[in-house]
Parts: C-alpha cells; structure tokens; sequence
C-alpha cells in the first residue's frame, strides 16, 4: 500500500472534513501518500487531483462542509457533462481506472451515501481495490448503525425546535417544522424527542388525520394551547402520496416550496381554529460545524478505512455496530435503505412519553 | 406610583423576558407592585392578570418567548371576538381602563412594536397612564437607534449562513437565504455582512436583475464556483411588487410559501446554469434565547421605563440613543418606520467590501 | 403501581430534567402518581416532597440541572447535620423508608451515579422497591454502555478547545485544557479527538514527560508552532502520584486551584521555551442545556424505569447495551468504575492519528 | 496609495481575521495591494511578510484567532530575540522602516491594542503613515465606543453563566466566575448583567466583604438558596491588593491560578456556611468564532481603516462614536484606560436591578 485516492460524494454533511482529516493522518503514520479527488465522482471521470498532506488538512476538522468538494448528479458509468449537452449520459468508467492507474493510486476511499457506494460498488466489480465509508446525515444506509453528520443534523432541528417553541408557547399557535428524511424518519424522530414535540409523521407510518387533530385537543385538555408538530419530509397521510418538499434535481420544478408540512398545517388550521405556522428547515441541517460525537465517529471511519485497505479488504465498507468499527460487505449497504422499524426502541419511547405518530 | 401593569404584545422577540424581569426587579426595589396582562391586549380587554413578584421572574432571563404570551391581533379599538364572529370589530377601549381602574393600577407599560405602541398612544389619548417599551426583531422603529431582539435575529441567521455557507462551496451552488423584514432590509443587511454574502437585497433598494446576476459572473472570475444571497422578504425587483413570503393574518393564503427568494432562485439558476437552493429562515428568526447584547439592552429598557413611570412622564418611550437610554414621546415613534437611509453606514461598508445591493 | 417517587442524586448533569419529564410523561400514560423528593438523599431523610404532574414537568427538557435539587453529600445511612454538627453522622435509613411509606409510594426511582446507587443498593437490601437510572458526565459506571450528560460534557469541552485552538494558533503557544475525569480518562479522550487534540493525557495511562515533551518537538518538525494538550484532572506521571484539582468535599483545601495541568504547563514551558497557558474548565462541563443525544437518552431511560416499576423488576438498573435500553442488577453497576480499557477502539483511533498518550 | 501592510498585535481577540479581510477586499475595489506581517511587531522587525488576496481571505470571516498569527512580548524599540538573550533588548524600530520601505509599503494598518497602538504612534513619530484600529476584548480603550472582541467575551461570558447557574441551583452553591479584566470591569458588568448575577465586582470599584455577603443573606430571605457572583480578575477589597489571575509574561510565577475568585470563595464559604465553587474562564474569552455584532464591527473598522489610509489621515485611529465609524488621533487613544465610570448608565441600571457591587 503506497497510495490512496479519497473522495467525497453525494449531499454535504458534517463530518466530511474530519474523516478527510483522519486518513491523512493515519495514511501518513504509514508513510502512505493520499491525494484527493475533486468534487466527487466528477473529478474521478475529469482526472481532477490535488495532494493532500499534513498542511492540508490542517484546521480542517471543525469545518462543514468538504475540502474536496462533492457532486451528487456525476456517475462515471452514466456522465453527463453539462457544460455540453445535459439530455447524454455515457459510461466513462474506464476513464477513471485510467486516471487512478496513471497516479498509482493502489486503492479508492470512497465516502458517500447509497448512491455514491452503489457506484464505488460497480467500480470494484471492474476491478478497482475500493473501500467505503458510509455518509448520509438522513441515517438511512443499511449495515451500519449509525452515519456520521446524523447526530449533528439531529442538533440542528432540535436548536430549531427550540426556538420555535417559545414562540409557540407565547403565541398559543401551533407549529409545524419540516425536516429532511424522503425514505426515513429518523431526523425527525430523534428531534421531535429532543426537541419535545407533540405531533411526529415520518414516512414509515402512514398517518390519519383525526388522529393527528386529535393532539391538539388533547393538550387542550391539558391546558396546553400551543403543540408542536415535527414532520419529515416524505411523510404522508394513509393512502396519500407523498408531496415531496426537498428540490431535488430533475424534478419538473425543483423550487416548489411547501410539501406536506404546509398541506398538513392548512388543515389543521382549518380544523382546529388555532394560528398555526410552518417552517422548512432545508439545508441548514447539512452544514455547520460537526458536533463531537460525529467529529469522533467520523475520525473513527477514517482510521478505520486506511486499516482496511491496508489490509486488502477491498469491496467492504466501514460500519459501526454497536462500539465497534467493522468491515462489511458494500454490497450489504445499498440499493436498500434502513427505514426506521415498527419495533424501534426509540420509537417505543416517543409512544411511550405520548408523543402521537398519527397512526 | 404604587402599581403598574405589563404588557407584552406583537410577534415574538427575543429579550421580552429580560424586560419583564428587569421591571419586576427594579419595581421591587421602591415597593411598587406589578401585575401581568396576558396575551396582550387580548388580557388586557378580558382582564385576564397575573401577579408578577420575584418567584414569578425568576430564571426567565435566558428564555425566550414571553411568560406573560402575546398576541398580534387584539386591538381594544377594534377587538374581535374570534370564538363568536371573526368578522366584527367592536371598540372595547374602555373595558382596558376599566379594568386597569379596578385593578388599581397606577400606569401601563407596553413592551411592543408599531402596533402595540400605536394602540398604547390611543390608549394614553384616552388618560391612561402609559409608558412605552420599543419591541421588533426587524429594528424599522422609529426614534430609538435599536431594538432589543434585533442582534439575535441576526445572529441567528449569521449562524444560519455560516452553515449555508459550507454547502454552497462543497457543492459550488448559489445558496439564497429568505430572511424577515417585510419593509426594512436591517436584518438582512447585517447578517448578510456577518455572514460573508455576495449579494444582499433589501425592501429600500430595488434591485436590477442584470446587476445581481453579475455578482455571480465576477466571482467566477475570480475563482469562486459559488455565492451567497441574502435576500430580506420584502425585496422587490425595480418596478416589480413585492412578493411577500411571511405567513401573514389576513392574507388570502397564509401558507403560501416561496416569495421572493423563491422567484429570484429559478431565475438565477435559468440564467447562471448554476445550481441554485433556496432557503427560508421563517419563525426561527423569533425565537430563542437572547445573546447577551440584546440580554443588557432589554433590561436597560426595563429599568429605565419604571423610572419613567416614577418620574411621571406617561406618553413616552424609552429608545437608545447612542450609549443612552432616554424617553421620546410613543408619538414619535409610530406610523412611520425607519428603513434603511441610503447614507447608512453600514451600507457604505457593504458597498465598499463588493456586496452587491442590485442597484 | 400506583405512585412513584423520583430523586436526583449526585453532581449537576445535563438530562436530569428529561428524565424526571419521561418517567412523569410515561406514569401519567398508565395513571400512576408521581413525587419528587427534594435536594436526593437530603429530602429523603427529612420527608420534603413535592407533587409532579404535566404542569411541574412542562418546559423543563432543555433546561440543564434538576427542578428537584441534588446534593452530593447526603447519605441515609451516615447522615449529616450540617446546620447542627458537621463531625456527627447517623443512620436514618428507616426515615426514608418511613417517609416514603407515608406517602404510599410503591417504588422509588433513583438517578445518580456509583455513590447515589449504592445508597439505593442498601435501601433494596432494607426492602424498598427500587430502580435505578444510571447519570454521571465522567461516563465510568459500569454496566451501562453510556451515561446521559457524557456527551453533552464532551461537547461542552470540545467547544473550549475550538476556541482555545484559534488563540494558540495566533500566539505559537501550548495551551493545556484540564477536563474533569478522576479515575476515568472518557471526556478527555473524546474530547481531544474531537477538538483536534495532539496530547492526551488519562488517568488510566501514567505518563512519561519525555514522551508528552516529544509531542512538541514533532509538531515542530512537521512546521506547527502551536500544541493542544487535553489532561484529565487524574492524570499523572508514571510513578507519581495524582494531583486533584476538583473542589472536593472534604479535601484540606478546597479551593486550591492549579492540579496537573498547571504542573505539566509549568514543566513544558520549561522544557519546550515555549509560551505555555492552563485553563482549568470545572464545572462549566456540568451545566446547560443537554444536546439532543443525551436528552433522546435520558428520555428512554426515564421511559425504561417506569416500564422496569411496573414489571416489578426491583433492585434493577435501566442501562443502554447497544441500540436497546436493558435491565442489570444495580449491583452490577456499582462498586467498581469503568474506566478505558486499553483495547478501547476510541483509544486505538487516537493513536492511530498520532495522538500522543504519554506512554 | 499603491500598498498596504498589516499587521495584528497583542493577545488573541474575535474579529481580528474580519478586520483583515475587510482591509483586503477594500482595497482591492481601488487597486491596493497588502501584505500582511507575521506575528504582530516581530514580523515587522524581522522582515517577515506575506501577500494578502481574495485567496487568501476567503473564509476567513468565521474564523477566530489571526491567519497572520500575532504577539504580545515583540515591541521594536525595545527588541528581546527570545532565541539568543531575553534579558538583553534593542532599538530595531528603524529595521520596521526600512523593511516597509523595502517593500514599497506606503502605509501600515496597525490592528492592536494599547499598546500596538503606543508602537504604532511611536513609528508614526518616525514618520511612518500609520492607520490604527482598536482591538481589545476588554473594551477599556479610550476614543471609541466600542472595540470589536467585546461582545464575543461577554457572550462567552454569558454561556458560561448559563451553564453554571443550573449547578449553582440545583446544588443550592455560591458560584464565583473570575472573569478577565485586569483595570476595567467591561466584561463582568456586562456578563454579570447579561447572565444573572447577583453580586458583580468589577476593578473600579473596591468591594468592602460586608456587603458582598450580604447579598447571599438577602437572596435566602427571599427564598433562593443559591447565588452567582461574577468577578474581574483586578477586582479588590477595599483598601486591599489586586490579586492578578491571569498568566502574565513577566511575571514571577505565570501559573498561579487562583486569583481573587479563588480568595473570595473562601471568605465567602467560612462566612456563609454555603458550598462554594469558583471557575475561572482565562483564555476561553479570547478564542472562537466572533458573533455577528463583532463582525460587522470588525468589518467596518477594515473598510474605515483602508478610507482613512486613502485620505491620507495618518497617526489615526478608526473608532465608533455612535453609529459612525470616525478618525481619531492614535494619541487620544493610548496611554490612559477606558474604565467604567461611576455613572456609567449600565453601571446605573445593575444597581437598579438589585445587584450589588460591593460598595
């Protein structure tokens, strides 16, 4: 092992830097050089390197964000390049052999989320030594418990939470507060406990509008005139479809705001007579500075990736479970996402202080 | 002078608590009894009080919100009873003297904004004892040089940006922040400042498309893949109308998301084929502990309006005036707000840093 | 099951709040009562009570400290006095008992760390229905996985160090940051990863200088003026004894300040010729708000001591075991500390990035 | 004006690095080219330089501490080369002339405090065109209203204070939080007012332990059994000795903690009979990312400074009077401290408040 490429896919998360930052290292306590890949998959087709050393990664570990840089619309087997013509895709797969052959990269640290690894999963079927490090702040990829950028982003709405309750609180209003998590709900099921809300729709279960309603009327009971709803984004109501709110490219309009946390607070507005507003909390939730549990994790997936290339283990991914780092297949982490389960103990809990998940 | 009344009315602000507290203490200190009015002038027309002695002030410096809840539809000159029929106003002015009268209450002080404080000068037409405290997160009252609450808006949404911040880069989008201010631009042109943007448009300054789109093209010359917007809810292209995003009483859809921020996206993105993300801050502008500027401002504010209320100077406000607390008549400060001067200091320090103002 | 009282045990920790609010949440699901008992131990032996329902518990999750009051040096069975004579202890363990039988309480709910639940040990053996909930900062219970309020302290921590790292950085300076941990190296450890750390000293691995010194001279090589040393108060020299720093009840002088840190920055600046500085953070790590993983925590614990009541199992500890919350005899928990142990994978990651651990 | 230098000196403070960034986007409106010098003085005395662009500045704002490092022993006119001979100092202020004229520099922007700026004047009196700007966190320089730094202390401060007041209740202590501010009290009049203090002692005014007790009695008959005292390390009994905290180059022993804090615990726990715990916040103060408030402040002083460089006003100082940034002659500035004067209107309402000083 004398050479490792890393890059960093898919959507900004907090994190990226600090596991950047721990292969550089631990590369370097081996006398391994590293050099990154500009922008994702992108620099990978484009031949886009730059070193990366101990001054690169100076003063890094705080910071959101990637010094890489990072796409989530470049794949090598199917690219586009859209300074020519967006509506062609062509496999360019072997131009990234290529390029990492011509650098004398031994192997590819690949940090990215379902999408990203899926990709870092075909490039090791054509014979690239590949080793994954999962990433998605929505905690949704299989085979590892826990993502790095997750808890952070879990912080980030429940700070949100929290000033939206006060003035909820004064206001008597209720408030709704839109979250990421297309698939899964494990943002908002984390905040909402966090953050104290009443009211928690994720897209695992379906919810009813009465029973949702009904909330309200029974903090009313409580003497409570205000609650607080927390919804991620692909909720929906049984036998609804989802509205999706996230601009999400190659949608027909991807700057349509207002999905089902402004459908659900019309409704509930009207049905309840009470002042009821909403907010989308967007991407403030992938940025800002990772909070130290994430920071640890994230260095902890860098340590780890450099041992496990260094060991061969090409074609896996690093995972925690439990307070372990192991190595898995990449295979076992995509084309399969990890929806927050029916039997969840921490879903059991939020049931259990009488938070209503609307089924 | 042995009793007053406190009111808290408008939206939310950061700081209200502080206020309260500092009026409970201070009152405390000459023996003067204080009483709380709920929601408003929504209590103050029910008569709807609560005592406020030390045990009731107790730990609320840090917290948001206010203890007493506010509203900001109640008006005594045109109250609507919104369990009966929303669409009848009746003058119920003289149920806030009555009331006060039999509470034996000496003098009102009333923490709010443009509204509240117009409704207090009405009420001081009418010979109640008035003291007026100035209250807007949007800093647009006229004569005080600033409100509490205002600098932890802007922080918020500085702290908002710097999260922004690190995805546009990672990604090399445009990241445009909605930020409140409906007709004055000071929160979006301070945490713009503070935030590190490219561009800030402000309600004051009608901005030219051609112009905004540039900055995007200059900072591609000079390296940078990607900018930051700052954009106040009430901006509006030259000879265009305002788009207005808040979720507003009264208005034909109140949930109708995506103003202005919105709008300028998609046209950016069409224009710069640059990725484009929109984000609006909404209510967590409102809500929050106070930083410890606002935290000194609003207990100044406190002490210095039960020290008017001593001195017997009624109809008056307390206002800022450089490193001074003094008291202006409540007259001089409503019906007309202060925008942003075009000779505004600050904004020849935008300009002369690059921001682009879009004029 | 028909009431339950709850006390707080021990040293400050941020979560108390959010698991007296679980547990009065979850009893009041199944109609059970609950009390407080006031100031931990001290409330138990003088019978001072106070109710808790939906009103006691409303607004308290962010909040750090405990709305019932703690002490840490009140023990049933060797109680003190202290307004009569501080030199004179008795058992009044049957006090508690009587007291609590009073009041029909069916089981107690304690929340404390080795010293509270070994008091509550010893009122199980005396025939109380008890169960414990496992708190302290320093994480070094044994049989739980995490405590709540860890990582909060590790947070709280890691912001220090950021913004020690900007002022050594700026003046080429050491800088030693002392963090709490008397026997038990866990936020020191994870809080030096965290804030970037290149020292990291712990109770557990006696120190040798010329290592740690050494740590000074490499980072010159590599072209670093600067060095962040993190130091568990119980650190020490191989050979040497510990120099503790804590105020701690009973010690000769309570309010000698300057324990290891200030030794080893005395020796460094020595050693090094380079401008050295100590900053002692103390308490600071036991308050404020929780940080959203530890209120999810604190929330399941308080929700799994209440199903533990109802199940009968008595004499049980709730404890996290992976992604579960479990039961384990309290006594499983107590007597003995978990400190690191030296295969600890986070301890390995240190190391691998070249962290220096002073052996 | 073809070319600016800029250098940062004396200790660490929040904004430095907006400062500079301001400075080099101004002047690259206008065609200026900078530098920047290494370390404060030192750097000017060795030659040491670098260039300043947009590259060089970008992402700098959030930033704490000075990318171009800073020092608080170097002073030209009295030069100690810490690597040959400490006790033996040199006039090499015409070496600072000759370097900047070597470089074509036609004005040097010094960003310090009293004493960068005594430097500054003394090189204005050899004819260098010097611009000053006014750093200190302590706020105690005369001729401006305010420096930036300030506010980020205070909120530091204030954290700080919210952390410790929930330990402070829930363990029914006295909590002392020695604050920096060796002559002026700026910071802990406003943290104390701003984080709930109820005793604040500040180096103006010296305190008689009398009245300091006193308030810890007055706060038990109105029911609280706890207290925050918060203190500036040059606070001092009436009639006694400053008893310095921080760590002081020059000093004989710069690692004695435990200053007055540490003093006044103890007199206070004798006399009181209450628990008490002293933190001390040392350099915490001084480091991380400065609020918004400070870096607009800071952002205008580099626009200001650059304007006043162009105007050709040497020997003057950017300072805010009001809500305008002027020129005032360096003279005015330097060579007498800012302390907080006896009808300082926030002096005037912590008084009103109840808090006692101490006099």
């Amino acid at each position: 092992m004398r050479k490792l490429a890393v890059l960093t896919g898919g959507g900004d998360c907090p994190g990226l830097n600090a596991v950047i930052r721990a292969i550089v290292k631990k590369a370097d306590k081996h006398g391994i050089e590293v050099i990154g890949i500009k922008d994702g998959y992108h620099g990978a087709v484009e031949g886009d390197f730059l070193p990366l050393g101990y001054q690169e990664v100076s003063g890094i570990l705080p910071r959101g964000g990637t010094i890489l840089g990072t796409s989530n619309r470049d794949n090598p087997f199917a690219y586009v390049d859209y300074n020519k013509d967006a509506t062609v895709s062509v496999d360019r797969s072997d131009d990234v052999l290529a390029h990492l052959k011509a650098q004398n990269v031994d192997a590819l640290l690949a940090i990215g989320g379902d999408g990203s690894l899926h990709i870092a999963l075909e490039l090791a079927h054509k014979g690239l030594n590949v080793i994954g490090i999962p990433k998605t702040i929505d905690n949704d990829l299989m085979a590892t418990d826990q993502t790095f950028g997750f808890q952070t982003a879990v912080d980030t709405a429940q700070e949100a939470l929290d000033r939206l309750h006060t003035t909820a609180e004064s206001h008597h209003r209720i408030i709704i507060l839109e979250l990421m998590g297309r698939y899964a709900g494990w943002i908002a099921l984390y905040a909402g406990i966090a953050g104290g809300a009443d009211v928690i729709l994720i897209p695992e279960i379906p919810y009813q509008f009465d029973k949702v309603a009904k909330a309200v009327d029974m903090r009313a009971q409580k003497g409570k005139k205000f609650s607080i709803f927390v919804v991620a984004e692909g909720a929906r109501p049984l036998g609804g479809e989802m509205v999706i709110e996230r601009q999400i490219i190659g949608r027909a309009d991807p700057f349509k705001l207002g999905g089902i946390g402004t459908k659900l607070g019309k409704e509930l507005e009207a049905y309840t007579k009470t002042e009821t507003r909403v907010t989308v909390l967007g991407h403030i939730q992938r940025g800002g500075s990772p909070i130290a549990y994430d920071r640890v994790l994230a260095t902890r997936y860098g340590v780890a990736a450099v041992e496990a290339a260094m060991e061969g283990d090409f074609g896996s991914m690093v995972a925690l479970r439990g307070q372990d780092i192991i190595q898995v297949p990449i295979s076992e982490a995509v084309d399969k996402l990890k929806l927050v389960p029916m039997n969840d103990p921490v879903l059991a809990a939020a049931r259990s202080l009488g938070i209503i998940m609307g089924d």
